[in-house]
């Protein structure tokens, strides 16, 4: 590892990883917090977890910094197999911001808190001088309640279990990255949205089938999955020709050269559930906004903890995580 | 209010308070968010709490921002009546930041949580480019559970009741301050602290005699007194004289033209118990390391919420609470 800090151990790719399991979960190294990547899971049945959020833009197509500190914390506590229902909310305030902006920010939040049905139930405020900060960060933590019998869990994997992801991908990264360099991007937002209505949907549909979710920010789609299958005796096969990619995505991405399975999502999430529940999730998801191009996009193979890309032919290509970041500051 | 933000937002004094209560508290208004000011207590009885940590310089006699960062938070989880059980810790690294000093703070981080008996159980990393940020910025956010039977209710004062400070103080904001401008403090070492033992011992001996706590963070002690007794039907007289302030701090405090009185501490809280409590709470906590100078310093009297305070001659004068900052990112 490098000795200083580089953007890269932001980036959600292998040098981050490495970061946090090397430096810092051998730190605090408890039960707890080797349980699931999104959130802990508290013998208590509490679902806990953090998230600062350091976007640039602050304000893009879709959403701002302060809707996307709720969802994304909200999303986290629901991928942990939690009910979500308190949020704190802290700010780091640059020096010089406007009120005016701190408003729409804290009332977006609270508007995105009504739709996820959490409180925000305390937090902090601290100012930093000018050139300390980036106008505000703001951290999210959040507390729910584990939902009884829904059991997050690899280990539950079998061969032929589906590969579901909620709907079209890569919309929050391309649509940050293209406003960032002033490109044009016609009808695109991000998806920065409360998963709760996708999630409750598959559950209630799947009930014990649905054996684990993982919402596709950082790392973008295949990159999550890439993490899903890492350490198990599987392989994730996905069939690129299906990753849901809508036409802007994809003008924007032919453009500018990112893969956008790579790309993140704040909206969208990737599930495996059994086999003969798979139909019946995605006909239900489609149902929902945001959620129209759910879909089926591979299978769980016997394997060595890989992930499989099978392209038009048929053949079969490793899936590389890149090691470093595709784009700082999405989150 | 000014129409951009200011350092002064962020001071501890009357302009933070009243961005908070004036556009924060009001949007994310709730019956849960206006209980206590260090932690929201919940329904459920679980004691929810979150901190962000900017201070400059990272590194200071007595601790660094990781100590600081567990210590702040599980001193927000027991002032407001809970027992720490979870943290969360989520990091904002400026680009360049030495792998070595990461390491150095998270080890702190740890035995820091150690001594509070709470468990990292999550948490995220974030890095923003150089100029971004100053070095690290650090969110804990912490869970607990509420200790049964404590009720914290300033609805319980009574004219008679005493006020107890648990130590010397000012030796957090004083440290800090003679640091940054590389003045000689000898011995003085910032008080960061768990201030676990110190509760738990008043709680032992008081019982439903404890009426309220809070540590005397941003503002001070006298800052922390004023917003204990503001809106209600009491005023706090306290005897300037028996502030316990060490002699390094005296001379600092001399040197800088600071009141000890609104420096803050990390080590040291506040608490109103009731008249035949009074004397066996301080004789107890003296006997604790760092706890040897707690003294009774003032009374609750019949009033309309200011502060007082009695000079040498008896005369009392109504404390003014500075508006702005004193020492800007001291935690």
């Amino acid at each position: 590892m490098s000795e200083i800090i580089t953007l890269a151990h932001g980036g959600g790719g292998k040098m981050q990883n490495d970061l946090i399991r090397n430096e810092i979960a051998t730190r605090f190294n408890n039960n707890i917090l080797a349980s699931l990547p999104d959130g802990a899971v508290t013998p208590e049945n509490l679902v806990i977890s953090s998230d600062s959020f350091v976007i640039t833009p602050r304000f893009f197509p879709g959403g701002n910094i302060g809707k996307l500190a709720v969802a994304g914390t909200v999303n986290d506590i629901l991928m942990a197999g939690g009910v979500p229902k308190y949020l704190t909310c802290s700010l780091i305030i640059e020096e010089g911001l406007e009120i005016t902006e701190l408003r729409k920010i804290l009332d977006s939040m609270q508007a995105e808190a009504l739709k996820a049905n959490v409180l925000i139930v305390t937090g902090d405020t601290k100012v930093v001088p000018r050139g300390s900060g980036d106008g505000i960060y703001i951290n999210t933590a959040g507390v729910g309640f584990k939902r009884e019998g829904m059991e997050l869990d690899r280990k539950r994997f079998t061969a032929g279990d589906k590969i579901i992801v909620s709907g079209n991908i890569g919309e929050h990264g391309l649509c940050v990255m293209a406003n960032r360099y002033d490109l044009d991007c016609g009808a695109l937002e991000s998806d920065c949205q409360v998963l709760k209505n996708g999630v409750e949907t598959v559950w209630s549909i799947a009930k014990n089938k649905l054996k684990f979710m993982r919402d596709a920010t950082r790392g973008g789609v295949l990159g999550i999955i890439s993490e899903i299958f890492e350490n198990t005796p599987f392989n994730g096969v996905v069939e690129e020709a299906k990753l849901p990619v809508g036409k802007e995505v994809a003008a924007i991405a032919k453009l500018l050269g990112i893969d956008p399975g790579f790309a993140a999502c704040e909206g969208c999430f990737v599930t495996v559930v059994a086999d003969d529940a798979a139909e019946a999730c995605i006909k239900a998801l489609q149902t929902l906004p945001k959620h129209e191009n759910a879909a089926v996009i591979g299978t769980v193979c016997e394997g060595n903890g890989s992930v499989e890309l099978q392209g038009e032919w048929g053949a079969l290509r490793k899936l590389i995580v890149p090691s470093g970041d595709q784009l700082p500051r999405i989150c």
